[in-house]
């Protein structure tokens, strides 16, 4: 089983703070440190005991660790890697749980030292609300983990970031970064930006004259526009690091939608009522019963 | 309180199947007829003393009728209207269930005979699955229902049948069919369409050649696509119906996509987090808490 001397998180949030959680829960870190733009969260993981040390520096935040865990926001994690480069040591493991991988990934194997071992990683979990103060030991439980190594990944450092990852309880596997970039840009950013404008239009329709109409819509619209919760930032990010993937995926949905329209538009009932059961049988595969 | 001497369900699915156990149970009605296409539905409520009778032709299931209760779907209403007009008796009160009501209103007022009062409504009602099987006695309880009144249409009619659905449990307001319409093509109608827009898309993307996709799609995905289950002639009835409305829904929602849409394109960061944030307000005001 793994375990570490010294690990440092960089970017004590949910996620950070989740693996911090787990870590200590499981014994598997003497020490951990922990670093970030957001010094409520990283004093209050140290008054908690999740973590031992904040560090005020990258240099005195990273030169001992035997692992680093990335867990910033996808577009920060560049300038992060870069300012810990000159001070990470000899033999470290890196890892992050960035929801794109092929660019980010990209990134990090140009900056990182030689002789210092990046694995990228997405652990699925998480939800529409951030932040340390919902992070708990068992986030990973039960969910999937996504490892993405390169040509260039060293063979016993995925070894132990895959066993990292299935330790704190996630169901791993491994994937070329650019499919999983096309399989979240279809199941997961794709919805996200259709939600998110969803959401804006009726905001917008409601604000033209009709000031009730939300109040009229049940519970079925709570429940699709959940992820219209989601962090600004993060999903920014998302869209603009898996840009070709959710692009391509808002052409084949603007097709399916074209079409549906089309068939409204012209009275076609026959159409509509084959593609309402299409998406009948896709929803059966999905959830694989009635 | 209302009550009746005889009462006809037409179409004894979720919709008609619960009025009828929820009339049954509060004891207002001596005789409940049944009416519909689906016999071993019509069948199975009488074997369960749900309805008394099951008509076999509409003259024996409305001549006698105090109030018929049409909960067919929408497309199938003019047509029942047109072969009862000549069956149904003075002073009947009729009523419906649809979910689209200007159109159905108008057709329903052209076609029935005077002296019998029409009063349209929407019960919000109903989930994914549909039939009698899934009809309760309880589907209607705190639910909304909208009452859609014309000029035309009589004041103490529309006043029994505000009473009629407010006994039944819900909480009934009267609303123009127009706006009506249009709210409910912003707040069901537009998130329907694009939802198995949606599902048929990620249908075809798995299709493609990346057959696992939805096995990595954690519980969001299936939370959103619950929708996509609707029963494809209901929509295909409501999208026809309410046509013009939903076009019109459908058309805000292509600006706000194209919108979020040039900013992915355009690396247009700043235009994406204040999308964003503007989807988070709405949601917070859709769900009235954080």
């Amino acid at each position: 089983m793994n375990s570490f001397d010294r690990v440092t998180i960089i970017g004590v949030g949910l996620l950070g703070g989740s693996l911090a959680k787990v870590l200590r829960k499981l014994g598997l870190v003497k020490s951990l440190v922990g670093y970030g733009r957001n010094k409520a969260n990283l004093e209050e993981a140290k008054s908690l005991g999740i973590i031992d040390e904040v560090a005020l520096d990258m240099q005195s935040a990273v030169q001992d660790a035997d692992l680093v865990a990335l867990c910033s926001p996808v577009r920060a994690i560049g300038q992060l890697v870069r300012e810990m480069a000159p001070h990470i040591k000899p033999g470290c493991l890196v890892t992050d749980v960035g929801s794109v991988k092929e660019s980010l990934v990209q990134e990090v194997e140009a900056l990182i030292p030689d002789g210092v071992f990046f694995v990228g990683a997405h652990p699925i979990a998480g939800g529409e609300k951030s932040g340390f103060r919902v992070s708990t030991d068992t986030l990973y439980k039960g969910a999937r983990c996504i490892v993405t190594p390169t040509d260039k990944t060293d063979a016993s450092a995925l070894k132990r970031i895959v066993e990292l990852w299935g330790t704190v309880g996630m169901r791993v596997s491994i994937m070329d970064a650019k499919e999983h970039d096309f399989i979240f840009g279809a199941v997961s950013h794709l919805p996200h930006v259709l939600i998110y404008a969803l959401m804006n239009t009726i905001g917008s329709l409601q604000s033209d004259n009709h000031d009730e109409i939300t109040s009229f819509s049940g519970g079925g619209l709570k429940d699709i526009t959940r992820i219209a919760g989601g962090d600004p930032v993060m999903w920014r990010d998302i869209c603009l690091s898996n840009k070709e993937s959710v692009l391509h995926c808002l052409d084949r949905f603007q097709e399916t939608l074209d079409h549906l329209r089309s068939g409204i538009e012209q009275g076609n009932g026959e159409l509509l009522t084959r593609e309402f059961e299409t998406a009948n049988k896709h929803r059966l595969n999905l959830t694989g019963n009635a």
